[in-house]
């Protein structure tokens, strides 16, 4: 079992103090950074993002909008609107521009759902992303629906599909893959649920971690978007700062009924996409650019791959299985999740989400995201580090 | 009168079949480059904002952000959440940390406002910034009151609190300077309207241009924030994207309860301030920014009344009163403000804001910005070219 320093105890201390003003979601790394200052090396494992397409991006950004002497213009001018923008995504994601609605980025769009089109119960299972129950302004039409340890948090689809027929909520929603576990639901299974359940008003996919997840062996890209056409109560909210290493620019987008679309823009978001959102969407719809990122996607799949295989030989800890890029880890020495997340800050310069907090969850864990090669080295390094040193 | 030529024509038809497309205000510029290429020179007159401030924005952000070599961790890291951000803001403005709610701009503060505190009937005085009245969900509960010709669309405070205590609605707003004619409500009479008011569930006043008003003559700062403690129905409401030329990078903050930014808070507006945005908060709290921003605020200032004053010598036009960076401006000769829009674009690269779709607005009406001293000059010649024309 490991234990603190005195450094590290008193860095505990400031740290949970800052924990407590974020609310329920981790400090930023800026704000750590203000606090403890900038390590030399650091490796953040918390926020879920692939670092080779951040690296991709950089080299448009460079040299179109830096070298292309377009960065006044895009900080200056406001940005187009909705429908503007959502003309450029078309094309890639091949769904009608009438069926996209784009946000600043997923979270502004779980916000717009949730307040805008469920009238009622909502069932959400845990563990799970925690604004999908925070953000309902009646906590009482939150239903929790447990997912069960022993099946490692996983949903089994036919149970799940007896139990809403049976209570009959309004609305539910499935993170897929689900965070903080990595768990997935298949196309073929997110099918039945919508042939079973066409009589709920909203069936919520969160696919904000699918571009990691794949149903072949050449990691092939997976979505539900046609299924909207015979399911309107669909809805897949799509974060884009995961898959392209752009959490700073706050880009997201949601496919939706046109009826759904057209509600939420009349009475408002207008302007909520920003001056470098809007050139990532424009990058996005040049299919050179969409061929180099699927390069990327399938590099940092097969790293997170090795990543997670790697973590599994541990033997002080248990690896939950993932298909997104991360892994949730339970520590099984008896050690405190919230000392390990510290130590591992503090004295290794990797920061990983520690999950007390996470509703739903039972015991010790931690979710450690996968990131470059040399990265992903340095974190197993670290952790092999501590369970030595504990062993003393 | 003035006419179009056959190229102007055929661009007409293309520019408001884009602006159908942008719903209630004009298209993007960068979406109307994709239409008609860039122009030799251009001077971007529809939007609102201070270049010399985006200049000054610029220094910092190349010299801190690019050469510092921070762009790939602005756009790669999660932003900072609400409470984060507006601990730097605190700072500069004066007011109680949790009396402040950051925006994703103050379109985003107005929805949130519009849509949570309004509970009945609101009056928006016409004609004003249409976002008011567009994102009410009931239009019903919009009550119109027509702001006089006669007197260049400015407020009689008395008369007007007379007719708010007479009909008694639920929440009042009043953009101040207005937009589009730049009329100035001194604090004064901000106070005497809180102080009659009393009985309002809101008051919402939209600053967004205040920077760019006065009350003596060192052009000193003018705001109401510290009329919130007496009357808590107050709600101020700020853009950062037209005194700091930043409209790209979506910032924005309102002053209010402590109540209403809680709740609002509880269910959402996480992550909602982009990292660049994030980057201007934080320059803006260090006093050597302020100090050096206040020289450009007043220089800009100086330069719009020198342009204002030029403006007002054109005999083909009538410049309405103005204490913002615009002047609302009305054409005199029977030509069609939509024609001299399209002329002045086309021809002259020059875009200004055609008024026909402001409700309240009766005759042949435009918003024109004041720009840099250089660009107030191109301005001036167009205008005065397109009369002299028009007179063959």
């Amino acid at each position: 079992m490991l234990t603190l320093n005195e450094k590290e105890q008193k860095f505990y201390d400031a740290f949970w103090e800052l924990k407590e003003k974020s609310g329920s979601h981790p400090p930023s790394i800026i704000s750590v950074f203000d606090m403890i200052g900038e390590p030399k090396t650091f490796v953040d494992a918390c926020f879920l993002s692939n670092p080779y397409a951040t690296t991709l991006f950089m080299e448009h950004f460079n040299r179109e909008i830096i070298e292309g002497g377009k960065l006044r213009e895009y900080i200056e001018a406001y940005p187009p609107q909705n429908k503007e923008v959502a003309e450029f995504l078309t094309q890639v994601i091949d769904v009608p521009i009438d069926n996209i609605f784009i946000g600043n980025g997923a979270i502004e769009i779980i916000q717009a759902v949730i307040h805008n089109f469920i009238k009622g119960k909502l069932v959400v299972n845990i563990p799970t992303f925690s604004s999908y129950y925070e953000y309902m302004k009646n906590k009482e039409d939150v239903i929790y629906y447990q997912l069960p340890k022993e099946r490692n948090y996983s949903l089994n689809v036919d149970r799940y599909i007896e139990y809403i027929k049976e209570i009959r909520p309004d609305s539910i929603v499935l993170v897929n893959p689900n965070n903080p576990n990595g768990d997935y639901i298949s196309v073929e299974n997110i099918t039945l649920m919508l042939r079973e359940l066409s009589f709920l008003t909203n069936i919520i996919i969160d696919e904000s971690f699918i571009h990691f997840a794949y149903e072949d062996a050449d990691f092939s890209m997976v979505n539900t978007y046609n299924l909207l056409q015979e399911y309107p109560n669909l809805i897949v909210i799509k974060s884009l700062a995961k898959d392209f290493g752009i959490a700073g620019l706050r880009a997201g987008y949601a496919v939706m009924s046109a009826d759904r679309v057209s509600s939420l823009l009349e009475t408002g978001y207008q302007w909520n996409i920003g001056g470098f959102a809007n050139y990532f969407y424009r990058l996005y719809s040049k299919p050179e650019f969409v061929e180099a990122y699927d390069i990327v996607r399938k590099k940092y799949i097969m790293n997170t791959l090795m990543f997670i295989t790697e973590l599994s030989r541990i033997p002080e800890i248990k690896v939950y299985p993932s298909k997104a890029n991360f892994a949730l880890i339970e520590l099984l020495d008896g050690s405190s999740s919230k000392d390990f997340m510290v130590k591992l800050l503090y004295s290794y310069g990797v920061y990983v989400r520690e999950c007390t907090d996470k509703i739903g969850l039972n015991g010790q864990f931690l979710r450690i995201a996968s990131r470059t090669f040399e990265e992903n080295m340095i974190i197993l390094n670290a952790i092999k580090d501590i369970f030595k040193n504990a062993g003393k």
